[in-house]
């Protein structure tokens, strides 16, 4: 039984827009937004496509919810509150109604869980693979938005969390070896990121720059440092692994060039610093310094032994 | 030759971000947006799937110029001013680079037509067709978004432009034989939709509901009445239609359920019906009174001899 549009905006969507003023309950061609005195909007837009941003094994409503937490992820690294968002969804003739239904589910979980509401989109069909579109709306006090292009010699480097634990995660899936239980945190880490929104908010007027890493560490580095006009010099072994991580091989590599992590990369001026790991520890989230931003540009990876490993402007290569 | 996302991000979108503060130079995870003072932000998401929604032998200018237009469209139907947009666009590995490029330029040629700029976006790569979503921004004054909602019993049912060459030129692409003028005209009302901007900026607080026709006449009136809880009464003789539409078969059968115009549909109260048809001469536009508001619910439709032809809460049926 195919899904037909009406049904799938009544029954399945109508619900997600229920409470959000915004979202006009979905009846008209656009949402109207009243603007937030003294806010400014952030607009962000991430999509997934079948077989590329996931896969067809998973669960669809960690998928729906997965779309969600990515674009959440963008308002945090931008120190953004979440107000709601709207989804593009390319639907192939032949899906299953059921896996559109649990992948609905994940994203109202997701969204009742971060107290934001869907507000508006488009259905559409494709005769290719799935695609999920997603643009999220949320609020910054006017100006304090934080950007990548902020980062100074002198600031720390740090992030947030564990690195390294959703690329572990997807070869997990792909086959590589470890405990259940091991295997089981690896994946949930690769399926499910937690956007770090209330550490983003907290880094308002204390982080110089903030991006999510969602590309890998050393990449996503890269472009605070060349929008920032400066180098950096990171130190693998002050990387933050995951116990999970460490019983594998290729932990630190998949913290230095794994993409997927969604934890924040930021780096604060060093009066800030001690601010900074109070304000984590409170909200009980681990933040690591993993180095420094230097003036020069370029980044250095210094080994264990404190001696550069690898240093290319073009990104990381296997060490 | 396959585009690389840097090189499509650098080379062709950043210059449709030129000059637009909030699109931060499409440097960060984000848009940034200031709010502007008195205004409501009104967001709206269109989506276009080749092969379903534009021809493979479309030309990519106009497939480019088409997403933003028929975007454009839904702002106008809720009365708003444009004020930029973001970008969805799964790519197929094998898209020749020469395509995206031409598809781009469309796009620029539009946004400086109507004055917007690019905010932001997501670029991906897809096993299947080329999907595009775009997610368009507008501003309307405080509580004057006009909705679907609003008529009234006695309210004047009118449109702008004239209907049906859209669905005709779709036709003529696929066989209908017509003269070379006038296939032209009708196929160009397909590929390159006016989206009635000054026409909505200019009937807040004047229509008691609008909506752009994209569904075809009679599915996008069903819009309106249901939300109103009104019916109405069309008359197939007052339909405008062009001379290209007259000189093929079935003009009045596109006029009523051909989709694609991405003409205003909009009910007036009868006191403001002849300040709305200066405004409109004012602006150089056509618009029609095609029939009446009433209070039973159900769509009429009066043939030529004024008789009902057909009546269907579903929507339309040949007749």
């Amino acid at each position: 039984v195919r899904l037909g549009e009406f049904e799938l905006i009544d029954q399945l969507l109508k619900p997600l827009a229920a409470g959000a003023a915004a979202a006009l309950n979905l009846e008209d061609d656009a949402a109207v937004l009243a603007c937030p005195p003294g806010q400014d909007i952030v607009i962000a837009k991430d999509a997934m496509v079948a077989g590329v941003h996931f896969l067809e094994a998973d669960p669809a409503a960690l998928v729906g919810g997965k779309l969600l937490r990515v674009n959440l992820s963008d308002l945090a690294a931008m120190g953004a509150d979440p107000l709601g968002y709207l989804t593009m969804v390319a639907i192939p003739r032949d899906l299953d109604p059921a896996y559109l239904r649990s992948l609905i589910e994940g994203l109202a979980a997701v969204q009742k869980y971060y107290g934001l509401h869907l507000l508006g989109g488009d259905t559409v069909s494709t005769s290719g693979p799935l695609v999920l579109g997603l643009t999220i709306l949320g609020t910054v006090p006017a100006g304090q938005a934080i950007r990548r292009r902020g980062a100074r010699p002198g600031d720390q480097i740090m992030v947030s969390g564990t690195l390294g634990d959703a690329a572990l995660g997807l070869r997990v899936l792909r086959g590589l070896a470890t405990t259940e239980d091991e295997a089981m945190y690896l994946v949930d880490r690769y399926r499910i990121p937690r956007p770090r929104l209330a550490l983003g908010r907290a880094l308002r007027g204390l982080a110089s720059a903030a991006i999510d890493i969602s590309d890998g560490l050393l990449a996503d580095l890269e472009h605070i440092t060349g929008l920032s006009g400066v180098g950096a010099e990171v130190s693998v072994g002050k990387l933050p692994l995951s116990a999970a991580a460490r019983a594998v091989p290729g932990a630190s590599e998949a913290a230095l060039s794994g993409g997927d992590d969604y934890e924040l990369l930021f780096t604060v001026p060093p009066d800030y610093a001690t601010e900074v790991r109070t304000i984590a520890t409170a909200l009980g989230l681990e933040v690591t310094t993993i180095g420094t931003i230097r003036e020069a540009v370029g980044l250095a990876v210094l080994g264990e032994d404190g001696r550069a490993i690898a240093t290319n402007a073009q990104g990381w290569r296997h060490f």
